[in-house]
């Protein structure tokens, strides 16, 4: 890969390949189309198993749909989406759960390290209950978080908690979820069904897929008739295995979780070279596959020169994302180029 | 692949050499996401020169979004679309124009062969000219038609008399578009822009990609911002180079026009092969890579008992779908199992 | 009143003496807004006891609103309304239902008279049960018909059976439900929640009012945070008074029937001094306020000179429409007019 | 009128006189539906002699839907609108500007007194030129301000510059525009359309009416087909006269500017009486027919405890709202009240 692209996203490197083969050997028989062939049941039923429970399942082309669908299937246009005023929904989804949902509103709280807090949640969901403004239904949960934090199973329960109180679906957005899964060294199922998510947009392209989501709900009321809607939002792909067979790739094995892990080992290799060294340190703990750390502006125009690519959060604080693909040499590479640089 | 599939659609098939060796290549190296990537801006330069036009081109998902997204981009919500009764917009994509839109009408005209009259466009277009009405807004053309038949260039340029007439814009749904080229033998403009077309929805999933619709916009004030109506209805792939890499396979070499051929030609094989035959006669005029036969339900359940698998179309007929996949030797083979079923 | 406006819609008429009378009380004294005012509360209590049930009353501002967020509340966007192919919702709404639900789809029905059969229902919800095509989930029925006909408790309860068969809830279209109920002489639960009527949308402006749909749910569980739709769709009056109170003017002393009755009156002397004149014929059974009559062209240009104002219907046919305010002298001076110009 | 209810809206008030014996010369004939009646030819012409301009105008039945389609007029459901995070369509329109749209996300700006100021409206165009969120396209300014204060036309002017620059349309909330005309003493195209106000939405409710507002369009390229867009959105009254029969009152005379300064007056009157009173002071400058004053909580329960009802703002400030019908009297006691509780 172009060195230069590393950090930039985790959804700049390619397809993985235990995925790429399942995708090959998808690509050698004729199927029937729009999910009724052979591989879709078997990703299905594997992250059933992976779930451990009886969950639906559905495959989308990427993560804003999987989310505004899964959030329109909770909620109705007068209704309103509680979620972290970070939260991707909110600040890079250009409005789509608004366009679902035709209209809902997100409710936007606040909260250290990116994620909401009982107290902010509560807040919302109280100051306003009258019917001039929308109704709150759902909360959003970014989990891990878009500043790579993570919510604890104890967090999550104390969370349902509140949500019984004020009859709130959870909404579990899982760009990195496969992420958080590893850092948490959790089952799948403790940080989902077992503390109450109803439903779970779990992400394959950044875990190593081309593209597609998988829409998980353990809330199978709201999985009413959702085949149907997203057909209708043009998300039912007619050639589905070649969503399907490569997500068997990834749950065959646990390649998923290997794939996580290696990410996160590799923001873990990076953050431990950065930390210490001067002007630089971390803006929010590391715990996934991503690093935030602020350093010096000149330094930063430094490494880019070098050709590096990264992206700024908030602030100007560098963020550098880990994938599956990140090789220790290119990580090692940067550090000796930052450490180059700062002499 | 397995015969038993052979004849049921076109997007059984799977993807063909070309563009599977462009996604190979795509693979190898990381490269920016949401279409900043090298491939799609040779699969969009690629189109450009496909068409000798500069048009404004982008990549969705699939058909159904391309064609209400595309749609939605012609007129607002209390407008209508006018298209033929058969028209895969009306029939197969679960109000996925009317939700784009929020809340477009489609009316519906008739035509031989799948194909709309101009009398019956200026039907619909006069019959309610009140507010308590939507408005005529868009024009949509299938080529081929859902039953396989073609608008000549000629057809093409009346239609396109009537449309400034009444102010229409005109959307070309392209999902056999490819065949449609090939079946007239024409340059791809003949039949687009220079027969005043607004925006056409060119598929690449059934001329032999996993996924992956153009949308070609010939009048460019009609596709303004619409890289945020894309973003926002979930069409926006962030691996999008595994949409636009293929492409680029399609296109390199006309291959996308060799596949087309040879599914017209397998199909043209079938037609002939069949033609004759007692009992059996063509519903429509065969001029693609789609035959639609009436024979005799005890001949349609002996073939299916054989393994055969097709769809019933209106009435019964059946459809028999070839694609860049099918093989001389399965036409025949089908043949000769209809034959000595007769026998 | 001019003469000239009559029959040309029993919307052309004015406000009521009753529900005058009310709307000047209201004015007297100022009250809180948004409908929390005394004169909601007797008009919704009102309307309970008039049907005789504990059902959940709202006012919106029209037919088109009370219509379309009644549909919306039933189904989502992937859904399906089976009306009949004269239904105002589909032919007069400007696509009202399609917007407020977000891109659901009419299914259009037959029947004589203007009236849906079992037949055309069953077929409509069973002709196609697959995801590629919207889901059906509501039963829209206008009692009385656009023709001027009407449902019989026994054709309703017909229909409620094959409703709950088939899962789907019955919206009534009641834009001139008061002439229906004063036609077949019931009780207004007899044609409503006993036969299964989810939700009506009972029409106060034909009526006598200014203004002022009342939706009333007869299932609750549909009316679910119905408020809140009707605030975001621009359906909640702040001075609701002023609707709620003309309400409570034609409630009493069954002034509504009353004015239903005097419009029946008027069309059945209408069409009783019309029978039988050379040339003239009905072309559906005068049944409540419409007489829908063929008549030679020349005789309905030399009566729209003498000026006479009437609309024509489907294929020509002359509708006259008689409202709470139309006097037997007009009538008779029509008719007249109609036999001077014959001889 | 009940004395308890003063003070708590200028909604709360009923139908001017004047407004009235137009609305009772109106119910005398019969007319068209629609709005094709004389009365709504005569009100929008009045509305355009008024503003001394050609500009297009539409009569809906209240202000969230007067404010909704305006502003979906100007954009597209995958676009942004900037207004104050304190103006109603954010805070009390319960999503119906997002739900108008399909989805339009507000861009909350920020400024003393409740004013967009030229600073905020630039960093929320300029924060974000992504694909990734919403693309502003409309500027919502009220006048007067949900505080009620209120921009000077050269603070207008500044911000048409502003829009210009970056090609956003504006749209003026006009919920209390005939105060803010009296206020400014001001000709109402010196702060419209002579300082580029796009749209205006007029309001006749808080002014005197039972219910309707005008929405204004100065720049008639945006009202393209909006008689079509009120159909469908349920906004289009069949008894039109009803609505703009009572504007005629309203223009006849300057009845409107009158209702105006006289709500301005009682307000003034009541800011000056409590002013300097121990305890009480202003929260935002007394402009027009609002008064916010922040008083102990205690004086706020006593003076309930005696009858008087009024809303509390931000903050638990008391906002004490007058109207064309609050009389001095009423003022005066309220006072009185006050002092006596203080002694």
């Amino acid at each position: 890969m172009s060195r230069s692209e590393q950090f930039a996203s985790d959804n700049y490197s390619g397809v993985c390949p235990q995925a790429w083969k399942a995708m090959e050997a998808a690509n050698r028989v004729d199927e029937p189309a729009y999910g009724e062939d052979s591989w879709t049941q078997r990703a299905a039923d594997g992250l059933r198993s992976l779930f451990d429970t009886d969950c639906d399942v559905y495959f989308v082309f990427n993560g804003t749909a999987a989310n505004s669908l899964a959030l329109a299937s909770i909620g109705q246009s007068f209704h309103s989406v509680i979620c972290h005023e970070l939260a991707h929904i909110e600040t890079d989804e250009c409005g789509g759960p608004e366009y679902a949902s035709n209209g809902a509103k997100l409710l936007l709280g606040q909260g250290e390290n990116g994620k909401l807090t009982p107290e902010s949640i509560e807040h919302l969901v109280t100051k306003r209950t009258d019917i001039h403004y929308p109704k709150p239904k759902a909360l959003s949960l970014t989990q891990a978080t878009e500043v790579g934090t993570i919510y604890t199973p104890d967090e999550l329960r104390e969370i349902r908690m509140l949500a019984d109180q004020y009859k709130l679906n959870i909404h579990m957005d899982g760009a990195r979820f496969a992420n958080a899964v590893a850092a948490l060294d959790v089952h799948p199922s403790e940080i989902t069904w077992k503390v109450g998510v109803d439903v779970l947009c779990f992400s394959g392209t950044k875990n190593g897929l081309a593209l597609g989501e998988a829409v998980v709900f353990f809330n199978k009321a709201l999985a009413e008739d959702f085949e149907w809607r997203c057909k209708q939002a043009g998300q039912l792909a007619s050639k589905m295995r070649y969503i399907s067979a490569p997500w068997c790739g990834l749950l065959e094995n646990n390649v998923w979780l290997d794939n996580a892990r290696h990410a996160n080992a590799s923001a873990k290799r990076l953050a431990d070279g950065l930390a210490g060294l001067p002007g630089i340190k971390l803006r929010y703990p590391r715990q996934i596959n991503g690093v935030f750390v602020e350093m010096p502006e000149p330094l930063q125009a430094a490494l880019r020169a070098k050709g590096w690519r990264f992206y700024n959060f908030i602030g100007g604080c560098a963020r550098l994302m880990c994938s599956w693909a990140t090789t220790p040499a290119v990580v090692d590479q940067f550090l000796a180029d930052v450490r180059q640089l700062q002499a």
